[in-house]
């Protein structure tokens, strides 16, 4: 991209915008929006309005929502509101979301009464659900047509839109799907509703992650969205859901890090917004941690006869807090996958039951070794061997508990994260430790 | 799914094969895979024989390979050979890559000639390449046809697969693509090269890590797959980078939560197998740790000396891991999907750096608070308050170096796990907390 910047510049010093559309008009609408936030301010408002309308349709289409309503500022109203007009539906609702009620009131008088109209019947959807991220965009046929007659059909309608699968309707409900394969393969007489597939659909409400599940799982490229009716309101593209998977995923990482969510690109965000984000979280994780400071505070005395058990704080603490963040890891991207589901409940607990004693025995074994020459004691060993294995059962345990019991609570199970769950062993831990050494050392 | 298993069993019963054959043709592939699974052996058995050819192939296709492998051996060596031909030449490359060699060789016989050959050509790709994920069935018409020449091209390949973009080609070289779309509603007489798009391409050696990244960056549907002279080898559909993204992002997750990647569903793998991919992480972690307990030995005379330093190792220890965590788990996630780049690291040091200060005074502050009450000195609340800002500081900035740095020496980012940072961090908290403490108290 940063090859093209001096010969977009020099063509835009020359004005020589014919060459210049010719250039930008190879690129593709990522690769165009990449050259438009390296530009000028003025620069911009000359290539955004050099483009024909479908590219800068496009354009807007891929920009990020708040960026497309900067940029469209920029642009005449005129120019603007032909964009609006012409944009793909779902996109340009996701545009409207980041207006402010004002500006969308006034774009909305300028359009045209059927695509406002669309706007403001995506925009009432929740943009985390299936109404939210649908297109009302589709190409649909009537099932009692044959084959030919379908294509002249879909031909007719003069869609400006790519499609893949085209939806069978009577009277309003879906019936089902065509392939566009079928259409062009099959002998030009068959009836449209002897080709016709079955395919899953989801309900406007369904969370975006469900639909998301969904398609990867049937490795289907499109999902029909219906009404309580059964009527056909819109449809999910496989390429949307790609978005979603990746949003997600990413929501669920910085969850688990233990920061709550950035709204917007981190690289966009400035440090003290993320500083905002992330500061509650630690502030918690630290009042929780000192509940940790009051266990050693009640055991100074112990502590004070026997210093050497100092030394192992850090080793057991970061132990139980790693076994957990494993278990507790797999677990979370299991049931974000759909792959563990509520049931397995209790296969996984045994299983994870297991991994802990197997690896709480092979540490345990590990540090009381590594404690002789520490204390040379056999029974601080012990303290010290014991201590790691049961804190390693523990932490293995709630790693996979927690994050299964927050799904259950309707909560995300990323919530379940990393420092949480090394706060927490670290509480439980230092407190078998101590118990223990009080126990068996006599101290 | 496990509604119907009641009535499929007593369709079975009853050997009611043709009421049985009704039932499971209204199913998707994963549904009669989940079916499959929940019967008896003798059971699937007769199921698999009853499937059509080309339901029977989706339902192959759809399978983890090893359990293909499994019930492809359930069948007879003519129906297996029969599935096996015409099978999708990517799902079918996948399936051969878990046979032994002796029975691939041994398939591979029976095949047809071109069959066979086709599979050799695939297996031969590394799996997480380009080439190891592209099928090999694709559309394509050349350059010099009219619209309608086109369509009837198309007809008489009759193509058994779902195609979503035709690719134009001339003596093997892709020249772009044409969406199914334009072929449908341009004027029959429009000649293709009129209508082609330009579209990227990938090597058939990039990984498919990277070739994902470009599916969802631009929004396409599919990617074709070119050789050194430019030739079109096959095409990547988006549905299989669905695949990809929820494997590479399950990887990250697994390794971020500090164990090595499964090499199979975490559900379907053993306690012990689970064990042996986390024991030796968490093993190597505890050998690092020792060095937080020399930290604490060596500084033993203090300790004992002022025995309320103690209650501040968990509540400092414990802040930095968390501050480091946050911060890598946003650096991790951004170079996974491209967000941050290695241009941007001193833009990214800089924020993070801002952002270390900015939580590193608060959580300072709150904890020197915290320490009056156990140690009523001033100086000791500076000790603990200055030792908290700087572990914080360092923690982020480490959070978000390490990871740039890993992808920079070509190791995947999200080894720079949370455990490996917490355990670093410990070290070096542990190190600054005394240093400041044997300065500042003169102990």
């Amino acid at each position: 991209m940063s090859l093209l910047l001096p010969e977009v510049n020099e063509l835009l010093e020359e004005k020589d915008f014919d060459s210049l559309l010719a250039l930008i008009q190879e690129l593709s609408p990522v690769d165009i929006i990449e050259l438009i936030e390296s530009l000028s301010e003025s620069s911009q408002i000359t290539i955004l309005n050099l483009l024909p309308l479908d590219i800068a349709c496009d354009v807007f289409g891929h920009m990020e929502s708040q960026d497309a309503v900067s940029f469209l500022k920029l642009l005449s109203e005129a120019k603007a509101v032909e964009i609006l007009n012409e944009m793909a539906p779902d996109e340009r609702a996701d545009l409207f979301a980041s207006l402010t009620e004002e500006e969308a009131q006034h774009f909305l008088k300028l359009m045209e009464t059927e695509e406002a109209h669309d706007v403001v019947e995506l925009v009432a959807y929740p943009p985390d659900t299936a109404g939210g991220i649908m297109t009302t965009e589709f190409a649909w046929i009537p099932a009692k047509l044959t084959v030919t007659k379908a294509i002249d059909f879909l031909r007719k309608e003069k869609h400006d839109f790519d499609f893949y699968q085209v939806h069978v309707v009577q009277e309003k409900k879906l019936l089902g799907i065509v392939s566009i394969r079928e259409l062009i393969t099959s002998s030009p007489n068959t009836l449209v509703e002897k080709i016709i597939q079955n395919i899953p659909t989801v309900p406007t409400d369904m969370d975006q992650e469900e639909v998301a599940g969904l398609i990867a799982k049937h490795d289907i490229m499109s999902i029909p969205v219906i009404n309580q009716k059964e009527e056909l309101q819109g449809v999910i593209t496989i390429d949307d859901v790609v978005d979603v998977i990746e949003d997600e995923d990413t929501e669920d990482m910085q969850m688990f890090g233990g920061s709550a969510p950035l709204t917007r690109n981190y690289i966009d965000t400035n440090a003290f917004d993320v500083a905002k984000s992330r500061f509650p979280w630690l502030a918690i994780l630290l009042l929780t941690s000192f509940v940790s400071g009051f266990v050693i505070q009640k055991f100074s005395t112990a502590l004070q006869a026997m210093i050497n058990l100092a030394v192992f704080i850090p080793v057991l603490l970061n132990c139980s807090g790693n076994a957990g963040m494993q278990a507790a890891s797999v677990v979370i991207r299991g049931l974000a996958t759909g792959e563990i589901k509520f049931t397995h409940i209790f296969k996984i607990i045994k299983k994870e039951f297991l991994i802990g004693i197997l690896m709480g025995i092979g540490l345990g074994v590990l540090v009381a070794l590594r404690s002789l020459p520490v204390e040379k004691s056999l029974v601080f060993g012990l303290v010290v061997g014991i201590s790691m294995a049961i804190g390693i059962v523990i932490a293995t345990i709630i790693g996979t508990i927690l994050p299964i019991i927050f799904q259950k609570l309707k909560f995300d199970p990323a919530l379940m994260s990393g420092p949480l769950l090394t706060t927490f062993m670290d509480m439980i831990s230092l407190f078998i430790y101590f118990s223990i050494a009080v126990k068996m050392l006599g101290i």
